[in-house]
């Protein structure tokens, strides 16, 4: 019963077939070869667009770290959610490369106008730092994930305040192949400036596709070199990529729908809202609306001792004196057997509960 | 007949072996893993120390830059020769992480006391920077290597003047496994402050083992996410170092000359010294010492030209009116049948020379 | 009535005097002379240590920037409270340097170790920066002082999760004189790891003098320079620190209580009480305690639009649709006229009040 | 005999009486005020447009800073002489902002074409970091001045290669005072992007009056603040700038020459040259011409001891087994006295010399 992340696995075996079909295949470096160039263009097919530049880094935080930085100018600042990946996991990267991050504290991870309004206000004042790029995530750091209409808003409010408008794409699958997306690639692609699909969580080895539409795509080698961020192997992600976006079978996709990227995504939210429905219909309270493949509860502290007593892997996201914001995050190497062992073990805390046999309940209440 | 550069293809076979046989194997992220921790122990017990602090990191520009900022005060520099791969290859990554580079012109791409002595000297001024760290690559851009003597000489000036000695080891395989090596691994570790084995360019699809005695073993997980370098999956590169540093039949190797990492190393370093001899056979020169798997030669344009004109393919360093510096990197999938066209080729160019067909040369002559 | 700030003049017509006092006189450039020799033993003596480094810096951003940025690793995060100057004063200066502020809520401007103990706390995961300074400003930025209890306990908390303590000094001189104070310099140099003596916001034509008890010392002339912080005539500074920490008269101080420094500091503060008292007995409420030069007025917006119409100077820090929060700065430069002044502008305020004439007072009330 | 630099002393004494004159006038902080909206007139009146966007800053190399890293994005870097000041006495400043000086070995300090081509063609590589700002300085390090002509054909070239021209100014008026120039203060607006006027050695307590035509005014002071240099009490170095930039006796300048700033200047010159003079008719060889005023002699070991032991100050640029480059900076406040004096110990650092009694020289020759 291993919910703790989706980068605890190697990748799906297409992706080292994939490697494999092309052994012994010899291409330029920097990413100036033929997978590269094939990958960017399938990415743009799908995104509606060719005027988009892609270009394939290592992970999430290099991939923010790399757009945030070369978008801004020295004094300018990005605005993100309290709960933002570039605020409180990836130690101070966004910081080191000299920007401020204001951050706006939100219901749900998501970012909305009224949250913005009042910091922008504040930071006319040429003493504070000029917010400059909105940075947010879909699927966002508590699992939720971004209706059309919100994005719509937002980019239409950035636009207007001339804000750059960035996505972080780290879990970009799990969003788009939600029941409760209506977004499409090629949405995405037109309401933001920079975007990234995130590989590293959704069945490639490693690797991110960072797509831009601003008038930087000349720039990027450099700009992407002078962070250490520049694969010498380019090729490497573009080949993962470019099997992930083709269909589950091999061909050629014609939208994200069609790609093994997405049923992979799709595979994982479906054991997410099997798990949420084992907590939910046993009383127990969803932290954040389960809208992808993180699940969020709020479990009594007894309760959540006894899972992981009970072999149930996990991580705390944040506690108080009586209970935990626990997080399950399902991919689609989770199996139907764990999610059924983790149903036994509920009920055994339940009945632990029912009993007065848990410490720190009374009354067989929680 | 690609000798372009040795970041061309995939992998090694027995790399995706390596990491099919983990299919499913579930651990946790960011270098806490097991496979982590397998493979610091491997490369602790092949340099022949307890004591170092063993990290994974994409590529060798970013492990470049990890090791100097990490390592420095923000007034403090590095000293390196003028052809070091910080100096010219990549984009500005050091300054960007807030240092300047000391350049020192060398005759063969290496360090030598009497090159460093008037740059320290000049530099007591408190109005320039501070020297701190002397940065050498092992084999050098130029592809020569250094001796234990030099090391040794090299590594005493260093400590007596309170510098750290840090190798890039990007190309380490092919110094170690130069036959006019006698640096073993256990020195390298005891004569540098920090240094990394490179599997980029010597049989893994990406990854560098950055490894240092410094300090700040404590710190370095966070050093490295602070500049966005820490890979979520960091046991994808530990398996493939662990494959890389086992001997090649896959057993555990007790030195490094056992391990499949030496292996392609030394074949690739066969192919260089053949390519060598077709060249200085026939009357052409070296511009370095054939002594790793990459080979300079000084060609007539004319006869550059043709070799580039004949499907030869490999990169000019650098050219003036008449002649060029012509680099050929070899590796373990160059195959001897290219090391025979490529000779064809050769006698080609040189009858055209002969006849006087090839514009730019007279009286078959060059 | 000119209520605006403290750095609104020049400087104290005797810090133009010493300056004229040296008409002609040669030294060396760059904080090496020995005027620069003199005013650091002077702060020494005062400040009751020997080892103390001191260096003369242009102003408060450039100190904050200096301090923090020497001694911080790239991965090393200041504390500070949300109010912090270095938080929304500086323009990012302090993430320009590489550095992320962790910030804390606070009642008063004023650090507490219940503020920082559950951010140390989830700090302990190592994707977050590592909080490694403590960042207070004394006297704050809300006009509150730091009594000896608090920073001792400030002080020894620190020491003992080894957190740097760090004092923003740009208004330490009405800090030190403010009637509640009980800190001495001493106590201040013995209790954080640097501090700063503010010269421009306190006589001085600019200047700060940044003291350390760190083991940096020797490489504090570079690592100023290397922020472009490096003074060519540091002797100008020094000049104007070793008046203001002369007697008020001239000669040799004792203690600060003792000098000009001091003395204007403290007619500041008077004032500031003075004007304290003006709104307390008209029944309108502090925002923050009346401590030092700063006073903070929670003002009705229709008498805070009164004052501003009557040639009141003066700072609106935030407002709600009701009410905004009016800073009032005094120095010794203001005069008692200009009380008297403000004291019949007010009296004006409440006579409109209650006569219902000012727009948004109903019933005479507000 | 002090030569030392052109730093050394506080001011002008019509400076102190200019900051006098404003005692108890009350101005808006952070160069908001009228004082440096009159002297950032004065000074475009002086240059010749209107589009010019001025700023106040402390010193010479904290306006290289914000000027080079405000203007460049991180991949990019600034070309400059090996001499240029930003390379050897900054401490690494410009590096620390994150960009990489590349350097050109020149033979008299300036820049030239032939000096920029090679370089500018090698950085069309991408794994370089890209050319965008020529950074020059005038005078230059080295005494030498740019010719009218010599800044027009660099000013064509880097427009046509879209390069920024920045020219570093903290010596301008020296340079504007040579009577070698034919440069005006409107050729080098109209000329380069961006320049400095230097008070810092002509007459002021310190200050630079930043300069650019960019279209990144409104952006400026941000940019300032951000690299913690914004002077909070901006108009001190106002009011200096405005006495140095009228005319001596006070009233307004209609052009540079009718100013306190170059009658200073021109006066620093004539007392270079009769240096210069006092050397060359002695058979001393000066190292670079004799253009502003600083003078560079190349002087046998035994005669520059023999001056330094005779209380003669001065600075030695570097120094060989034989000869040593020493400098011998002028000011106005230099006495003919002291040239007087300087020339008798010259003449009996000769006379010693003929009797054989220097050590080092032999048969009274050197």
């Amino acid at each position: 019963m291993y919910f703790r992340n989706d980068y605890s696995e190697t990748c799906h075996p297409a992706i080292l077939e994939a490697l494999a079909a092309q052994q012994g295949v010899r291409s330029k470096g920097y990413g100036e070869d033929e997978f590269t160039a094939k990958a960017a263009s399938t990415i743009r097919r799908l995104a509606g667009s060719e005027d988009l530049s892609v270009h394939f880094l290592a992970g999430g935080t290099v991939s923010n770290l790399v757009a945030i930085s070369s978008a801004l100018w020295p004094h300018e600042a990005v605005l993100a959610a309290e709960t933002a990946h570039i605020n409180v996991h990836e130690t101070g990267a966004i910081e080191a490369s000299g920007h401020k991050i204001l951050t706006v504290s939100t219901v749900d991870g998501k970012l909305r106008l009224q949250d913005l309004e009042p910091i922008l206000k504040i930071h006319q004042d040429p003493a504070r730092v000029k917010p400059r790029m909105v940075y947010i995530s879909n699927s966002t750091e508590v699992g939720t994930i971004y209706k059309k209409a919100e994005l719509e808003t937002l980019s239409a409010y950035c636009r207007e305040k001339k804000l750059l408008l960035f996505l972080d794409g780290a879990r970009l699958g799990a969003a788009l192949a939600s029941p409760k997306n209506d977004l499409t690639l090629t949405d995405i692609a037109q309401l933001t400036d920079m975007f990234y699909i995130g590989g590293t969580k959704n069945g490639a080895l490693f690797g991110e596709a960072l797509v831009t539409n601003l008038q930087m795509g000349e720039e990027m080698p450099r700009l992407i070199k002078n962070r250490g961020a520049m694969l010498a192997k380019g090729f490497v992600p573009a080949i993962m990529f470019e099997r992930l976006l083709e269909t589950a079978g091999g061909d050629k996709a014609e939208q994200v729908e069609d790609t093994l990227y997405f049923s992979l995504a799709a595979e994982a939210n479906r054991y997410a809202f099997s798990l949420a429905d084992l907590f939910t219909s046993r009383g127990f309270t969803l932290t954040w609306p389960a809208e992808s493949n993180q699940i969020f509860v709020t479990l009594p502290l007894p309760v959540r001792d006894y899972l992981a007593a009970n072999e149930v892997v996990f991580e705390v996201d944040h506690e108080t004196d009586e209970q935990a914001v626990c997080r399950f995050v399902l991919t689609a190497t989770t199996t139907a057997a764990e999610i059924d062992q983790l149903e036994a073990v509920l009920e055994g805390a339940l009945e632990a509960v029912s009993e007065g046999a848990l410490e720190g309940t009374s009354n067989g209440r929680f």
